[in-house]
């Protein structure tokens, strides 16, 4: 193919119709491009009469985040692919398919999900989703055991790990997630009504010590291969399949940041209801919803990674060493807590933000939200070394919750 | 240069004489291949009449370790070659100036350190080097502070660590550090007389949780650049000079791996002196001289690397947050103590000995030795994750020789 260019609406559906077993020679097809402009082009190209329909996703040279541009390695494309392709071997149905990888133009051919929607979406419209907890604890214990030093050739593991090598993008998350907030950065963004909170982050010394350890983590701690940007907004959802999207952060860091992500992405949401429509009965149904969600996916990650380990243990010592496996779950489950609640902080005062939140109307509501989001945010980064057990999780989240009430 | 085998002398010679600005073209040169064997061949060229020499080493395609071979990458001499030269950059004068590294053949060729003697030989001299501790912390403080993500550009950090990408050679520490001394494994070697100590390795179950433990660090922690070998067979010393050499481990872990290297090998010598002739006297004061150079490593390590982080910190929060430093010395600290006791039990009962305590005559005192250096190995490894100084080590090893003693 041709050196790197972006492509047009013409050239994408002609890459497409080139393609092998894809669609019929006489087909008739449509092509719209569907990013969001800031990072990638989407094109999307269906033959509506036989039902048939492609992604093409080029990687743009560029990042655009709320106005602000940067050059962006194209290689994220290439990491992207391979990340796909080796979720898509580790956790079957769980991620698109990817049909090719084309390095020349950073491009990649996937399958349209267009049945399913954004799982951020989801949860802003009030949707449930009962196979959730269970599709993306499998997704995560999966990919997690399986390329870490307990369930991969710990040989193979570091070539592994040389390929998903990714300073550009670590370096969004650093900056944007592990320290901007902490400052008075001028990549922050947030409300004037709540600088309160924005100056006491700034000043939290205890809360720095955590959050400066949590980014050692993320920096030094090369535990399993990461999906790196594993929030609401990268899942694809219906009520009966989960596909997560979007792996271009990938690389080897510690666990608990993908399962951090989940979680505090949920508890997003559920701080968000401070704004919401409908009853106080509706909103603390769905809230419990939420909760009972949370608790389900690391329950049962902690017990398929576990079941994983013992069945497929490559490591003899840490496979036999009394209690090793119970201090190994608990140090995952204490980054967990911890990245949860830097994932919350950030997307209230850093450059970010969520629409569960940035979306409510009502000025004071959504205020209250952002406020419930920063006090579950902080609690869990305060919490985090010290927890043994996910319903500390809860219990913070109740406890913020009742102290924004009073 | 010609495709890759083993070369000769007179080839070494030949090469030795192309050199710019090494030999003069009519000179008389020597050469004699000084090298064990095992993994390398050594060619030491000179020129007598004109009082210059040169180093050329050059890696085999295999190692091998008291009678068993395998086949071993020859990329450690690239590794070895870069790590030579950075470590050079970045503590002048403490290892050997890197003259050329030809990628086809393997071969580096070095500064001559003919008038340097191995340290391990040295201290098995009884000799002082009053220098070491001022040489080797500036060493390890240079090295790994300036690799670390405290003190090195984080994103470049990502780049350097991929090119220390080092699975053959991590994986000999791995299982011959890490693994077999904790099992009946094929590969142990140890005197029957301790049979008893072997035993005791290989079901005691609190020691295998600390061992799996620091195991995991080895493989996920990369926290700097390391030497990967630093026992004092890769130090070259006189009483003005220290030399760090052979860093074909070299690969980005833990930084008290290193340290931990150093004190582990002063402590073997330390255990010997069971079996050393002279006075009881004379053997408390070398001992003293001993205990006194590993708490000024350490001392001089922290004192230097805070220096070098107060001055040259790279990371904004990890430089501000309240506390981190305090915590980050700690955890090396912790890390140091840990690897310091595997580095002494594997070398008791594992594959490779140390010819400190191998070469006592007297079977008795070699068996005292042995069992004190085993003593105190584990006391220390069961202690790493609960020391808060530096004495606490100190205090371990008189309380291991006291009870030897008893």
């Amino acid at each position: 193919m041709s050196a790197y260019h972006p492509l047009d609406v013409t050239e994408a559906i002609a890459i497409a119709r080139g393609l092998d077993g894809v669609f019929q020679p006489d087909a008739q097809l449509t092509c719209r491009e569907i990013g969001d402009g800031n990072l990638n082009l989407v094109f999307h190209i269906a033959d509506p009469a036989a039902g048939r329909s492609i992604i093409l996703k080029q990687a743009l040279p560029y990042a655009k985040v709320v106005g602000e541009s940067w050059p962006l390695t194209l290689d994220r494309a290439r990491i992207e692919s391979e990340a796909l392709r080796l979720e898509g071997k580790l956790a079957p149905g769980l991620v698109p398919a990817v049909y090719f990888y084309d390095q020349e133009l950073a491009l990649t051919g996937m399958e349209d999900l267009s049945d399913h929607i954004i799982m951020r979406q989801g949860l802003m419209n009030g949707s449930r989703y009962p196979l959730f907890a269970g599709h993306i604890s499998t997704f995560l214990a999966q990919t997690l055991f399986f390329t870490s030093d307990l369930g991969h050739n710990q040989q193979e593991k570091k070539l592994l790990s040389r390929s998903f090598t990714n300073p550009e993008l670590c370096k969004i998350t650093e900056d944007l997630i592990f320290d901007d907030p902490y400052r008075d950065a001028e990549s922050n963004s947030f409300e004037e009504t709540i600088r309160d909170e924005a100056l006491a982050l700034w000043s939290d010394g205890e809360l720095h010590l955590e959050v400066a350890i949590l980014r050692e983590k993320f920096l030094t701690h090369a535990q399993a291969l990461l999906h790196g940007d594993l929030h609401t907004g990268s899942i694809f959802i219906t009520p009966e399949s989960t596909k997560v999207i979007d792996p271009e952060f990938a690389y080897f860091g510690p666990m608990g940041f993908d399962i951090g992500a989940v979680l505090g992405n949920l508890l997003l949401n559920y701080a968000s209801r401070e704004g919401r429509d409908g009853s106080d009965a509706e909103r603390e149904d769905y809230r419990a919803y939420l909760l009972d969600t949370v608790t389900d996916v690391w329950a049962q990650f902690e017990a398929k990674f576990l079941a994983l380990w013992n069945e497929h243990g490559v490591d003899r010592l840490a496979n036999a060493a009394p209690g090793y496996k119970e201090h190994y779950m608990q140090r995952v489950l204490q980054d967990t807590i911890g990245f949860a609640g830097c994932k919350m902080v950030r997307r209230i005062v850093g450059l970010a933000h969520v629409a569960d939140i940035d979306k409510l109307a009502d000025a004071a509501a959504r205020e209250r939200a952002q406020r419930l989001a920063l006090r579950i945010g902080k609690s869990l980064i305060k919490l985090n070394r010290g927890a043994v057990s996910i319903n500390q999780l809860v219990d913070t989240v109740l406890a913020a919750s009742a102290a924004v009430k009073a």
